[in-house]
């Protein structure tokens, strides 16, 4: 099928563009010695995944137990939900585990870890768990050197139905650095921050198998990974507008887009309308354009994915998207009404979320498979 | 099933607020003498549809395709396409007209006139247009007097392939009043355009006999519908936290909630975390608080939905949604983990369009139904 035969809006996702990052991603992870366990809330479909790893490969970390399900059912079986346990999702959890699922679970307070024992003793289970460690005060967890981390340790390691799996971090701080420098120092600060954390464990005579860091800016500009036993990153596989406007990585580097269609010519306010509105880039506002604007992508040529000038998605509504010409060389002439454009998005995870999957492109005017995703929860 | 036995997070909508918001607005547009055609892109579920008027019993609005062919499907065929028409999505509008459907297309450029008179001959068919008009510059449209109105309206009468069906005008500017008067200003603002434009292609001889305008925010508020003859609007069934802020509606008629469970303590940040975050509640800023403050809900108790005090949902990662505990007076022992929390949504559109249906709830404890939702394009 031709990309110009698509219903607009529809999302699109560049094989060979997907593949370099990916290769990227493994070639960055294997030079410092660690192991990649990708966060696949971003894709959330087994045909990246696989392209990632094959079953039985390596470990993956998933967002919603509706993720785990469907990986384990594609032969994905160690798998680490990194978002804070709570009693209420522990039987779907043991469920899994029975199917042959190795999860490995996240909490980082005493009563989460207490709740858990206990429930855990009713499903007659038992639980590893990770402890979270914060590195940059942006979302969870303790900060290294907390005492609080060596009570939870002891905790799941004494616990009848929780086991000490080791600590993890997460440096969402890393979306507001820019540039080669402070990405950099970002990723050394997650790295201190999980190590320190693995060593107050081990100095309380404790074992700390797992220490997990990791975020895609801060696993592609980290120097060292000494220590770290696994890094996960998600959004790098298609990347978007926000890791370009951190510096981490190019336009051309972005695989995930939308396809729309112009639809209309507003002439008394300069500006086009195309077809994708919020629900179809999604409301994330990401980063301002180099213009200094809020924007809600950048439209490209159709085909080639090449960025055209200064035409960014100023304002969205559901199902419209403006689009001003006020600050672009084009013309209402260059962009008539039925021409499609092809728009980078802000934020990668949350525009591909209001899609049942991906018409993939070969770079050319030609899909060349329908790639199915798995969402809600 | 209990509520409290739902995998969070999950889509709740209450019956019984759903049920006044429909009579309001049913009582509002009759006590006007005018007619409602309501916006199904807000709710995009038969349930509700039907709880608004049964199939036959008047025409329906919508913003995708797929919305046209999941109504039609259950007996609406008088359907309004709301959004500028282009030739590539005349062949499926072509295949449900063929299938009984009513459907009525918009447009606003002699371009666009042109265009779909050339495919409706191609298809054999005949398109029957509104001419957009623009009421307040924010979205799309010409404005009444524009000249380009009455070039357009002879268009689409003296073409084969097209018929003038009238004229449609959206206050999206009735997004930024607040308050009775600014909101009753707007209404006929609107109102003031659309028959303006109506009675200009009227003078240029010809028939105009849609006269179509709305909003929920100009619906509720309009004095006089004079000369309208029917009233779109759609996100009313639910409400939502920027109705409410412009004073559209009470916190007590927001239908539509997102049940979430609290995950984590953050002490350090003095913040809680919830499992509801970016994707369970859509990145739509929606309007500030009271206090001044960028949020993405209100917390509230899971059973009655009445808020907690100032309990604003402060940030969101993809699962992730941070509760700042610095401007209430609640405390971490007040909420502890496993906990759920009841979150009004910023943007009702945004926010149902992440799940594939409602788990209804008459206000009580108890899930009495589950309504399907009909997303994508």
């Amino acid at each position: 099928m031709q990309l110009s035969s698509l219903n607009t809006p529809a999302l699109l996702l560049d094989q060979a563009r997907l593949d370099r990052n990916i290769q990227t991603m493994n070639g960055k992870i294997q030079s410092l010695s660690s192991r990649l366990r990708p966060h696949l809330k971003t894709c959330k479909s087994r045909s990246v995944a696989e392209r990632i790893l094959k079953p039985g490969d390596g470990g993956i970390t998933v967002s919603t137990l509706k993720e785990a399900e469907y990986f384990l059912e594609q032969g994905y079986t160690d798998i680490l939900y990194a978002i804070s346990i709570v009693p209420g999702k522990l039987q779907q959890i043991k469920t899994l585990m029975d199917q042959g699922a190795k999860l490995t679970l996240l909490l980082d307070t005493v009563e989460a870890a207490r709740l858990v024992a206990k429930t855990a003793v009713q499903l007659n289970a038992e639980f590893p768990c990770l402890i979270e460690i914060d590195c940059d005060g942006k979302r969870a967890g303790l900060k290294p050197g907390d005492a609080t981390i060596s009570d939870i340790a002891n905790l799941l390691h004494r616990q009848k139905g929780t086991s000490l799996a080791g600590v993890m971090t997460h440096a969402g701080g890393s979306y507001y650095c820019k540039g080669e420098t402070e990405l950099a120092a970002m990723a050394e600060q997650e790295r201190a921050a999980i190590t320190e954390a693995a060593e107050q464990i081990r100095t309380a005579g404790l074992t700390c198998p797992i220490v997990s860091m990791g975020s895609t800016p801060t696993a592609l500009f980290a120097k060292s990974l000494e220590g770290v036993t696994e890094v996960r990153a998600g959004v790098y596989v298609f990347h978007d507008l926000v890791m370009q406007a951190l510096g981490v990585c190019d336009d051309t580097d972005i695989a995930l887009s939308v396809l729309s269609t112009i639809i209309s010519h507003n002439r008394s306010e300069n500006r086009i309308l195309i077809d994708a509105g919020g629900l179809a880039l999604s409301a994330d506002p990401g980063k301002k354009n180099p213009l200094g604007e809020q924007h809600y992508g950048l439209a490209c040529d159709p085909v080639t994915c090449k960025p055209l000038d200064n035409l960014w998605v100023t304002s969205t509504n559901q199902e419209h998207g403006l689009i001003s010409l006020d600050k672009t060389s084009l013309t209402f002439d260059d962009l008539p009404i039925g021409k499609q454009l092809r728009i980078l998005p802000n934020h990668a995870c949350m525009t591909a979320a209001a899609y049942s999957g991906y018409h993939v492109t070969d770079g050319g005017p030609v899909i060349i498979d329908y790639w199915e995703r798995c969402n809600h929860w």
